[in-house]
């Protein structure tokens, strides 16, 4: 069994469904990652740790997702210079508008990447593309996906051919 | 000298300006406070230790601003069970509507205080309501205050009396 | 039977359930209180003279959850200088936009302590952390219960822990 | 002098400007009017009695102007059965959308006549367009008025008719 | 059979169920109304001479209910100098916030008096509360309503009185 | 068979349903389209030839519908001087106010002529009409499509007329 | 002198200089208009004629631009069946949101063709191309046009050229 | 002079200033870049071209810039597997809220990561940590970079402390 790279962290367990797509993404690619519940406020200490100890632990990407005032890829990105990637969750009211701002808004100094609101497997994606820039096999596979993905998109294309209209 | 019971936190030193009228309304009720440069992003663990070790300092109250993705509040919030008010400010191209929502909408477990936008001098008169429930003489000045504000909207309404239109 | 300490006031008898999780909180935290029907625009006398009247009779903090153009807080906060915790209710087709707006952009001198659309839970939460100031046995049932918040994220984390990927 | 038909009412002197355009138009109406300083939350006692005792004071019409979080009109609804016009005015960094939604939003039972943000002249010419039920002259003056300003836009209309392009 | 005094308009029959309560409410308080479907956009030359020849027709006020980019209340303001009610319709997936605006948002010298989003009731009691102004037994009425709104929050506050908590 | 002057273009499957309005709209006013998945993302390269060769495989109009950050309105855009329609469609959490942004916001020099959020019918008939002006037959069926929509809503109307209220 | 073929409408005269790009992009392309001061609101006959007569008068495009509760293109659109372009103008606190949705979020049947915000020479290009479908001189102008767009960006792309970092 | 290792691109000149903070932090950092002028929309061949051929020039990671109907990050991930930055720019009277949009929800399978509006320091420090992933100089002067910002910050802090209140 391979150290995790990728940490994929979410501050409560009903959050897992919605983060599923990630993680299956990361099994696809074949990326050792683990999944986490961490909570930038209800253990701040242990995610603080769990951050700052990451890099030394194989860490190289953290997925971190939260709804509502979402401020665990912010606390997460104040205790590493690992690139941390920010998935807004739509778990409120609010229908995801609060999560997006508080994720993307960070200050100068502490980037978080964020990707759309509930947009699990496209930061297992994101995670991927920036492994990939020192792993080109996976470069390969994530090539493969891309491909598969145009393919299946012409392939929808050419089923609608056989019906001109009028 | 008294010790302080209030502290205003906030991000950076460009932000003292917008919560000058905090500070001067604690000194106006005779609130002993002190005031903060504290970042959730660039001094997380010296935030976090200052807000897990403000009770027994004697902090009764912190007041927390920041823009953006504001995450100060929330921190401090994660760190401490005393009352935490939030100021979102109103410092990026989206006016304050970021702060807003990264401040009021926190998880289940960790409240936080939320006054309007840009609304240091609120913030810290609910610090000071919320302290003079156990100080008489502060209630005092917090009731003059409130008659004060009472009294100016009157005169200003009476200044116009003399004036009937048609 | 204590008196109670806290009022939670809601403008219709349609929000109790809403509201429920406050109630039930203070009741965990055993914090005396009493829930309340008045409306900032139905009852506004009766609300008026229950919020001036609330220092008196025992009250230290007022909560108020009302939806739409949400002026229950606001009402309570004009008669009193009591601490008064607003929670906006989704309640309309904006989705407590309106509610959160109508709440927390008070005007200079009448502060909300407003916390998140829905958040009824955390209003008691936070009832309870500015009366625990000077009830050290509450202050302790507030502290166990964060700790138990505490514990259950880290069982969590650590029920997931027998499952790393790939 | 005539006796006040309808009052307008706003939180601070500082508004006064914003609502001169409501003035001078009820003064160009010939409506006799008054204009009042009342808060919603500075003095609630003073407005809710100046409201309670407009209809047995001659009044017919209020027009109620505040920004943030917009009660002044809500209140003034609250304890009258006439009509009442609100003008959210934009006066946050949140560009009115707060008063908007905190003047326009009122529950069951107690409409508020809401204008566009910062409309103090069509406050007004509601106002009359209102009395004007029961006042032919005035109805008179009003539609002198609405030609007198489609004329307006017809002559600016024809003022670039004498310049064809290509 | 009375002549109608109010005129409930809507652009199209599906809209006929949102706007059942205004019907329902004037019925209650004895005002003749009619209710029409007129469209902005689909029966302009019609809608524009049934607001024209309103005033002629008996009608006192209209009452405009749209979704999406509500025109119809404008539009009949713009061929009358009657009292315009609009009421914005939640019925695009932007949730009433564009018909809010649309409807609100009008230029200097056309006022719609704006009620809130879906917010038929509102829009008939204020029609009521304009029309009372000449009519003292529909002002008894309208407070006689007023006073059973108030009683029956009271009655609903009673309810709760013998479960004092804790 | 006719040669499609009308592309109808989408970036999933999935948006078929949404889209189906057009395509009957167009067959009803017998203007021979073709509907085709193409991505702005997944497909770009098949998507800007499709773009680029529009004109000369008779294409007159493009319509495009997106969803989240909808880009394929612009991308084809960029890629002819045909006219483009763009439909944004509500399909995040965020209801379509994303797609519509990034549907109209278009730069200088690239007009998407944008119809509402889901707009699918409209987008339809915009075509139509831009066709028309060369093709009085198909103009003849767009007025008389009109008529008809006329019709119902004044039989809808009169269908109430039987029931006047009081 | 030619007929006018683009009718450029707003609804005041205050419009004329942000719509100036309009009016100077269709004299670059040749295109013969006229720009008129058309109010939807304060000349609704006029402008319903105007529209209604447009096709036999020549015209075959309509522009209007206007802000706030913006009707004028919706108005235009009631009463023609040509192509109507919408320009949202930021002219109210609210920044052009309101024009925007009160431009763009037609009901079905009455398409309006909505560019960005202020978007004036996107909304003159979008009828050129339009009328280009049978005017292939024009269609040529508008190539060349959007090939020297291409070439500027890329000269200013190459003038950095010159200045690698590092 | 090494070969660029990011490429910063934006739509127009006019954004040079705006992205100025981008460049100058990549020199500080001594990543070799190369600030490039392609537009989505423009000069899409050349940007699609551009993008396609990145890996083989030796890029790593590319930031793009843009305004309004931010499409420009968007195409250049659809051409390439590289990770790509977004930069969402207040460039509109909408402030910034269309380009963040436009730029963050994007579709599965072309993540974009993006930072805050006029986030431009911080594209570059993004790009700086993912380089740095397998770069330990890079890396240690990130890591230098962090630590000074958080001296900073306890500077200014430190600076207050001589000045306690009351």
């Amino acid at each position: 069994m391979n150290k995790p790279r990728v940490a994929i962290l979410m501050g409560s367990k009903s959050d897992l469904e919605l983060m599923e797509p990630a993680s299956k993404l990361l099994d696809e690619l074949a990326i050792a990652h683990e999944v986490r519940i961490m909570s930038a406020h209800r253990t701040p200490a242990r995610t603080a740790e769990y951050a700052a100890s990451g890099r030394e632990n194989g860490i190289s990407v953290f997925i971190c997702a939260a709804g509502g005032a979402a401020h665990l890829a912010g606390v997460v990105a104040a205790h590493t210079t690992l690139p941390v990637i920010g998935v807004p969750l739509a778990r409120t009211p609010l229908a995801g508008e609060d999560a997006l701002l508080a994720t993307v808004q960070m200050p100068r100094g502490m980037p978080v990447a964020t990707v759309a609101v509930d947009g699990a497997y496209n930061a297992a994606l994101l995670a991927g593309q920036i492994l990939a820039l020192s792993d080109q096999e996976l470069g390969g596979r994530i090539k493969a996906l891309r491909e598969a993905t145009t393919r299946r998109v012409i392939a929808d294309d050419e089923a609608l051919a056989g019906r001109p209209r009028q």
